[in-house]
């Protein structure tokens, strides 16, 4: 049986201290860590500095019944991590503050640090701070992380032009649906206590609910080719809601075509089981954490030698509005699902 | 009667244009603010940067009963901005996560942003980013904060060294007595709800309590005068836990006078009232946001003609441990209370 040790037993200082012993500082950057009043950073050399901040609460973000604590914190770093590469930047830092009640014990808390220094380690980023406090409620997770990015080579969302490419990396929609098996299967499992799911043939969905990849590998490959996107954001509420912002803040419009849309087939068939309709999922469902960028026509053919990069449609006229056009050759209107809990 | 809109009629995105349109980005380093993945900061040249986090969670670090959204809001960043000082350094950006309930109106996270901006401008910082997210249960408020400082000016909690003088601002124990006499009057309040609380004579502890100083003047007249600590913390979990931190990361002991430590004259008299030891409030009251420092004992004349600030004892060697001598030239222990909450 799994040891639980009752954090009412350390206290604050001696939680902290345990949680944080293992910590080591990596980068050059970070002269300071945790323990004083603030983390020091040295400035790099000709770059400009990014700084991001997430906050996942328990219940909205995450149900503790299906992610197991050592994925929660390998994600809550990631997501952070995904939104500095959307500037083309790289993360370096990155703070950590934990709102934590009694239900949780020392070990979930460890679990926790352990996937948060996994996603540190596999990116680079040195964990350099945080603030630790009781909750009455559920687990709160607040991430903030800082980058560094060229100046010249920061991809802000409002550079997208006419006639530009849209491109995204990976593919949409499975992590949508991996978060609706889960949650099909939690209801299962509430209704019968022996019940054990079956996850067979759709490991991807569950891998990319529970452990999405931040992509660093997009930003390197960019920067070899010595591409800079006009624009670019990561996919974190939906692709269409992410589309309509480079639309919005770039001042533009854009066609994107339902055949270049890329869909994974585990995500094709949990749609069909589900009875929905694949393309709604990969254009709404969010969390996919890939990038979608925007770049000059004229890096077509480079864009086309790019591993894993679709061009999925162009960057048109404001006037002419954000739409699909769909695979019977139709328009029809983007729209911005994003976050509706709020009016539920 | 106030003007109530719901959250629920705004949704996420139009609720985020509201609180965040009357943002300005003052600091030439502020590149970019609100609206993008990340948040673009120029380094200022010959400076380090300092980055710190808070976690503020309702029912713990507040209560709405008695806090209004603006102070809260004022209060949310000036602690973050004491963190900075206390690095001797200047905060210059900040970013603020909040998770809301349907509980709160439109106009209560309006006022919450109007103490928020109106600490940010009185310290001179930029709101630069954030996130706003639906909470099941409490508002849960994250704040991190950047800031800068030069390298040789920067002070640690780990410079102390034997002889120094221990030096403190402000004085100790009335943000807590404030508290108490909050919750005094809330409990008197929730019996009787045509009770109205007399808070005369006593406001300056709520001053303390609601509306905290970050002491910027502090550091001001520190890089005036030349003088750069050998060691610095700000002072929000109480003075004897803060100097036991000091002591710690510098392998130090410390001697402080009872008779020396300040206690405002409403301070002692709330604490009579409460039949506490008001030397005790102040040693292990917390929320105070005064700067607790130490200086080479050649620096004895200089600082003693700083107003506002207090000589209140000396650092000696880590095998003397830390005490404070009585008023009867006693020696007791420093203790750390700090934060218990959760063995509670």
């Amino acid at each position: 049986m799994a040891i639980r040790t009752e954090i009412s037993t350390l206290g604050e200082f001696a939680l902290i201290d345990r949680l944080t012993e293992k910590i080591q500082l990596k980068n050059a950057s970070s002269i300071k860590g945790i323990g004083d009043d603030a983390a020091v950073i040295l400035p790099e050399s000709g770059h400009q500095t990014l700084l991001t901040t997430d906050l996942l609460l328990e219940g909205i973000h995450f149900d503790l019944m299906y992610v197991p604590f050592k994925h929660l914190g390998y994600k809550s770093a990631v997501v952070n991590f995904s939104d500095i590469y959307a500037m083309n930047g790289y993360p370096k830092q990155l703070t950590v503050s934990l709102g934590i009640s009694q239900r949780f014990s020392v070990e979930d808390l460890e679990a926790f640090y352990d996937g948060l220094q996994l996603a540190c380690d596999e990116h680079g980023v040195d964990i350099v701070g945080g603030d630790t406090s009781v909750s009455l409620t559920g687990l709160t997770i607040s991430i903030s992380c800082m980058g560094i990015a060229q100046p010249d080579k920061i991809a802000y969302r409002n550079g997208a032009k006419e006639k530009d490419l849209i491109c995204v990396s990976g593919d949409f929609g499975a992590a949508y649906l991996g978060l609706q098996l889960l949650e099909r299967e939690k209801r299962i499992f509430d209704g019968d206590s022996g019940f054990k799911p079956d996850f067979s043939g759709k490991e991807y969905l569950l891998e990319r609910q529970l452990k999405p990849q931040a992509r660093r590998d997009v930003i390197d490959m960019l920067a070899e080719k010595g591409i800079v996107p006009s624009a670019m954001i990561d996919v974190s509420d939906g692709l269409s809601s992410e589309l309509l912002h480079i639309c919005k803040q770039s001042k533009v419009g854009c066609r994107v075509y339902e055949e270049h849309i890329p869909i994974d087939y585990q995500a094709i068939a949990m749609a069909e089981e589900f009875n929905l309709n694949p393309v709604t999922a990969a254009l709404n469902g969010g969390e996919d954490y890939e990038l979608l960028f925007t770049v000059s026509l004229a890096l077509h053919e480079q864009i086309a030698l790019m591993k894993g990069i679709r061009m999925i449609g162009y960057i048109t006229n404001a006037a002419s509005g954000a739409c699909m056009i769909t695979r019977d050759g139709t328009e029809t209107e983007l729209l911005a699902q994003g976050w509706n809990s709020l009016s539920d």
